[in-house]
């Protein structure tokens, strides 16, 4: 019943990869009556020795991928969630070394981070779901070297001034007027790079890490005064490079959430940059890598899931 | 051109409305460098004595909706945005007594809480959105009384113990174990009715109530020993009902969130509530009305846009 | 541990329900090699003697929603899906009738509608979701009397010309100029009630009603000339009335897409109705209830999940 | 004011682009009463010289994304929409040979399909949104060579028999038992890129082109004995090239949408492949690229906006 192309095959296989996504996982690790919670969706992404389940149907070398659903439980009890980058780690690193066809492993993660409930009552597990940002990161190991990228996505930030937008080129199709005086506004979608290759290097803290690089993209957003979402963009992630040695690179898409003032002149008032209309779309989308001198560049340039 | 269907009508027009929806006004009061935001969609929900656009195309009492949303924004500029229920006043008192057809009109409103960035930068005027859940506010004016309604959406919450369910009936399709320490975790969905129904009584400080109304919510469900999610709802209702002597009625719409545990024994491990599986669907979903006792049931069952 | 707020109970539990939602079952039926398929969403809502659940935390009464999620299994093995319609009456009688605590079952289903692969291979058992409107159908018995309600949700549809808007109010907010020939384009949600409310009653033959339905709200929309979105929604349910007179009342909540005529001035260019901007937010709503003479509204205003 | 990090400057530019995303245009065609429609979102990304709006702020090289948008409708005025490539290409060409120091841009499309409304009244001026899939296209131009890659997402397919899962690997963490008959449900997203690469070339019939890959991805789904959703992925991919000589390279993404036979034994039921829950998350997720024999891969492994 398999369908072999035959030897004249005039469509050939590319790269491939499969496996399970968005599998939920809530870990409670318990301190008496004090409880904490990870709350994750993992996706697992494997390759390598699968030409023939494309070309013959042959499942020998495909590990299934509600197998790959069963692993990211059961590791959560063998190993806990100390973070995602660290749970990512022990994923990658087993379905590459248990499996011989199995030449890669991807594991992208999303976070959603819980703040405790402020109560009177006893115990401390009660939570409340922060619903900022989503945390992500993405691990991938191919035997010999790991790439670990972190990001977010879904922070919403805005300037309520000290944005600027003039000087720009203007052709037969320009009708927009300079502005002195906008609001900035963008919602941050950021991956960044460790340097880290390997378990030799001494490993990241993940989680100090991911904190102190939120907080310099936020403070970066806030004191830079914009003449353009371009320059606040390298400067976002310029801060991120100096501040934090263990990051080669990043990659930032800020969508720029246009706020127009709205002429009320017709109604005999004054809009002194206090009426502003939040438009959906179309919007602007500025996107740059920006990079640890002498370092290489391989976040795509495109944001996926991850 | 106009279709009249004539004296011997058989389909007669019933309750009818129509308005401008989503209007999204961002409005910055500037105190220095100091500045505060308010990001608020209103929708405006307008009726009265419309039949004859319905039947014959007339448009001779229909102010377009493109003025609501005009209007939306001249008002922010004339009289800030206090509140969104106090923002909804203005409007809903304007369209009722300035339009003669119009005889009812109903504002509804979705804010969008933002909180600041700090930095060491100069100036105050940087803001992260919070992200939690979205207030919301409806308010209704029919030209001698008010009716305002405050709520919110998407606060999601979760209790990792303290939960049981057991006890419940039994029949041929049940197949579900009774559980003695569960996960508890819902996402929910509010909206509660003031005894405020016009402008001689003393008007409530709506931002206050609802930062209240909101923590009472919060605290009820962290502080129940939960039997079913109905007893959690109902503490939840009954304790605003309890504390904020200005809300008559509360309805609550709640999705169990389950979270299951998942088996890990085929792998040799014990789950001691500690790994669970976040479903999306399908989902419980238990719904009450909590009244001050004496008063009227005003409050759709069935929670929409609002 | 159950909590009895007690004799004094000043919280009072009103309007409540219960039950499991979006239980996603996909039933094939067989007929040779010839499969036929149908995809439903139904949620389940239960009320009736639920006090003590709620103030006690009682479940003596309650029948899990894990359990009306079996049933719906177990029946669409039982009595296969004939109709959205006919499979949620048989789900709500049985809830009425075998649970004495259980006076009234409300079931509500969305329909995803599948087309064949039109293909020269063997068999007939492969489909392609057709991916327009989603159907949906509310179901209510209160162990006396039916109420039946059908709809449809997001039946996109815009007519390029035959559309005005003028002869409308203008007021000190008034900005828009009047237009003669628009585009008109809006996104249905209708819902419509059957007269039949027992069994006694002939049937109505769900499947070709709602088929019919469908075709006159699309009908009506294309052959109105509209003077207004108004009288364009009154047309459409008065057609319906008018030719399926199993329909005693139809809702219909109509968003105005606007589509804005983009000014091409500046670049030398004339736009004749060619080029528009189609906008997301915000956008007209307009909604009314159409009746047959003599019958009565029941309808909800706002048109929720159903 | 600008921010210019200096000679030492540690965090250095890479990649960048910038544009206006999700310009949405409908674009009306006249012929007398009969009128034809196309509805498409835009989105622009230019690159080039563009370090200086990074490091210093200066705009002079930045023609505005306000600027992409006009140009968008003033392009759908003068030269009509053929269809998503053509008028792609016309914009990717004025970007890069108008504006000196953009080198390369990038246009993506979403098209979004409408189909008369039969009716029987005057014109041919009314229509109803398809819905199925939404058709994408992708334009790159750099001054000297073409790339153009067209694509779908949301073509929801299902085959309720001839489809297997038996014999892949059993580790530990494996309790999946091997599956004879089982439903075969994906979403699928594709992308395929043309052979051609400049205007010296025979250009493709875009829309035949279009709609006959359509055809094949479905036939071939329908046509194939699955073994697994590799195979089945692999054939979709061959088959496009084996029949569409414009075609060097295509990459299939498809999420392996779970329908999970329901046990009904407890409720003394037998389930013959009839009754299934139709599971959201987790899923399978199944990608590769099928290429023409000697050709290269250029389509990114992870599908993104286009």
């Amino acid at each position: 019943m398999a369908v072999d192309p035959g030897p004249a095959r005039p469509a050939v296989l590319g790269q491939n990869q499969y496996g399970k996504a968005e599998t939920r996982v809530v870990r409670i690790t318990r301190d008496g009556a004090t409880h904490h919670i990870k709350d994750l969706g993992v996706s697992v992404s494997l390759s390598g020795d699968m030409d023939e389940v494309h070309y013959s149907g042959s499942n020998a070398n495909v590990l299934p991928t509600d197998t790959a659903k069963n692993t990211v439980y059961a590791f959560a009890k063998e190993y806990g969630i100390a973070s995602a980058e660290q749970f990512g780690i022990h994923l990658a690193r087993h379905f590459v070394t248990s499996q011989p066809p199995i030449h890669r492993a991807r594991v992208r993660i999303e976070e959603y981070a819980w703040e405790r409930i402020e109560h009177s009552g006893r115990g401390a597990h009660s939570f409340v779901r922060r619903g900022q940002e989503t945390r992500l990161a993405q691990i991938t190991y191919d035997g010999s070297s790991w790439e670990v990228v972190s990001g977010l996505k879904d922070l919403t930030v805005l300037n309520s001034t000290d944005s600027e937008f003039r000087g720009y080129v203007k052709d037969k199709y320009t009708t927009l007027p300079e502005a002195r005086d906008r609001i900035l506004a963008t919602s941050v979608r950021a991956r960044w790079r460790f340097g880290w290759t390997g378990e030799e290097q001494p490993v990241p803290d993940w989680e100090e890490s991911y904190a102190e690089t939120k907080r310099h993209l936020l403070q970066a957003f806030a004191e830079t005064y914009s003449l353009s979402l371009q320059q606040t963009l390298y400067r976002m992630g310029a801060r991120v490079i100096e501040h934090r040695g263990e990051v080669d690179e990043i990659r930032l898409s800020l969508p720029n959430r246009h706020h127009f003032l709205v002429d009320l002149e017709p109604f005999g008032l004054k809009n002194d940059n206090e009426v502003y209309f939040a438009a959906d779309r179309p919007y602007g989308l500025i996107e740059a890598t920006i990079l640890r001198d002498g370092r290489e560049a391989r976040i795509p340039v495109d944001l996926t899931h991850l």
